[in-house]
């Protein structure tokens, strides 16, 4: 398996592109993005079980529920959330899109990112339609990324080569992360293309096996979005045999799978709302994957533990702490803590109590952009990591006016 | 019932003081607190749940196991948790009270709150213990409030007077709140004193109640303490007949305690890390008394929309987004929201959609000090209150290099 460019161009037959029409007055860049398959494509999808869902969920559920789609349309700066029109709004952008580029609107995946409750005016999107269909291109997955950015600061993307039945097929993706990241069951926006031939139950199986230990294992805020959606346009020009059972290639197809989703969280969590570093709580012997998981979310998610990083202070008390709240069963006299970044590892805790460390070497690896919070529970054999981000006076600038 | 000067002296009997000893060498305050009862006094007192506890809880727990104490030693600065001389340094801080003041160290309940994983040193107290013995007075109620503060800015202080058998009663209290308060079962430090004559059982009874809707509504941060612990001692000097069931003296009790407790929340949410202003989400008319305090809880916890508090931004989207992913049973459908606070209320969501209003009048609304975030589900009888307060950049300043 190696890395390739491309983002969600990089597979066969898909091409992207992005513009800008102004769906927030104040800001400058694009905000509706397209990715389109030549070749009708299976899909798959996971969503945010937030109670209060964004419109365009539904219409996408809909519109995938028969295992297919061809294109996405998504835009920015609106989530098309808690509005009285909001499904019609959803179903007339993919009319709008299908219209212009020949496809049945059945087969348009739909998605919406920003503010909640206020409403979304068709008009920007029905001007510039024209305009998005003639931008599309294999070159495309900048612009398309770029189109569904919100207060992300960098772009996220990431595609990879492997092999199948002997053909050379890629998998690729891009996401939007940033604030009100706390994904349970789905997250944020995230789409990913692939040439591989699978149908289209193995293409779900694959996606909802994957993102428990990826995008799930992800906090930047402890806010379930109400939008989150993870989807996967798989259209099979790869040629590879078919994907439809359990197997040697499924295997594989998975792995693929998840070298993309792992990038895309360290991506995600590393460039959370003002975040200025990637944090990766590594729990291991767990008793039960449960409490492993549960674990590494709870240390992650820790407001005290994400400040206390930002300060670059080797404060354990508080990933003890937040162990000890987290509702999980362990021992924590068995708990053994240390920090690691590319400047080394420090044990601070061994046993559930402090041991002496420096605090000049604990400074010097905290400082780096990339901190691993170890935490080995000595109770079993099951392992789990999250991915997390420190807080940040620039989280509370951002989100202290965020509609304005 | 009036409310009265004297904190956790106002109550017949009662003596308190604190003094400096300099267990973080880096602040000049109080850092050591003790609360005396003239006599044995019936004692209840809950508990954090976190697994990870403080060694003063273990021996409290212990000491109090018979229904009384007499008398109350409580440090800053150090939480002596995670310490594997936790225990025995918990039990001296009670050997030397007790041979000092000339009681049964088994009658002293002890508390310690401050930086978890750094070994407590029992020496500074040990010299200081004959001072604070000495210091002890009926007016040494803020001086003793004073030694249990930490990052706390206000002192947190309330009591009151009624009436029970023809008798005249008092209860009072002292709180230290800030951060790492999200409490669960227990919360914080609170030192509740009072004269009634009333079982140990029944004190107890009244307390574990009381919490359910009072402490354990407060969130500042989302992080439960490892030494959260509320204690009430009751020693009977007001003479009223003495409470051994419920009924209507039970419940004269219960409102005052309650009195105090929910004043004593209001103040630990407003003077949380950080915040600039006091919370108040009040949600109405809830399926079930569980669900009405999951919704209440959830968005008072949310950090987007305690930032949006913070620049006095009216997104009401984050309200409904934190009641979505709250996991309570709730019809998103119906629900109203609006804000309020002394300059008026407006609304802002009706039936799980946005209506109309001026931006204009919800910013001078929400930049007063306290602010109700009002939440009507429109489902059922129950309703609830949680306290918190707004994510601010000084929560992140105090957090990010709190030990040094």
């Amino acid at each position: 398996m190696k890395e390739i460019k491309g983002g969600v161009c990089a597979a066969k037959g898909f091409k992207a592109g992005g513009v800008h029409c102004g769906i927030r007055k104040s800001r400058d860049k694009r905000d509706l993005a397209l990715i389109f398959s030549e070749k009708k494509a299976a899909c798959a999808a996971v969503y945010t079980t937030n109670l209060v869902k964004g419109a365009p969920l539904t219409v996408t559920k809909e519109h995938i529920a028969d295992g297919y789609a061809q294109a996405v349309i998504c835009n920015s700066g609106n989530a098309n959330t808690c509005n009285a029109d909001g499904i019609e709004i959803a179903e007339k952008m993919c009319d709008l899109l299908a219209k212009e580029i020949g496809i049945d609107a059945k087969d348009v995946v739909v998605a919406s990112t920003g503010v909640i409750g206020q409403p979304l005016d068709i008009t920007p999107m029905a001007e510039k339609m024209p305009e998005l269909v003639k931008e599309l291109s294999v070159d495309g997955s900048e612009n398309a990324t770029e189109g569904i950015m919100t207060t992300d600061t960098v772009q996220k993307t990431l595609a990879v080569e492997f092999e199948l039945s002997g053909k050379t097929c890629r998998i690729g993706g891009i996401a939007k992360g940033s604030g009100m990241i706390h994904p349970n069951m789905a997250t944020m926006l995230v789409f990913i293309t692939t040439d591989v031939a699978i149908a289209p139950d193995m293409l779900q199986k694959a996606l909802s096996s994957d993102i428990a230990n990826t995008f799930n294992m992800v906090s930047v805020d402890g806010d379930t979005s109400t939008n989150d959606m993870v989807t996967v346009l798989a259209n099979g020009m790869a040629e590879n045999n078919l994907i439809d059972k359990e197997g040697e290639d499924f295997d594989t197809f998975m792995k693929a799978l998840n070298t993309v989703t792992v990038g895309l969280c360290r991506m995600i969590a590393g460039d959370g709302e003002g975040a200025t570093k990637l944090l990766e709580c590594k729990v291991s012997h767990g008793k039960t994957l449960d409490i492993a998981k549960t674990v590494a979310k709870s240390v992650i998610t820790s407001s005290l533990l994400k400040a206390a990083m930002f300060g670059a202070d080797a404060n354990w008390g508080r990933v003890l702490c937040a162990i000890g709240y987290s509702g999980a069963d362990v021992d924590v006299n068995k708990i053994d803590v240390a920090f690691q970044s590319s400047k080394g590892k420090i044990d601070v805790c061994k046993n559930g109590a402090g041991v002496e460390f420096s605090e000049e070497i604990a400074k010097e690896i905290l400082l780096e952009k990339e901190i691993d919070i170890l935490v080995d529970l000595n109770d079993g054999e099951f392992d789990s990591v999250a991915w997390g981000c420190d807080l940040t006076y620039d989280y509370v600038k951002i989100n202290g006016d965020y509609r304005t």
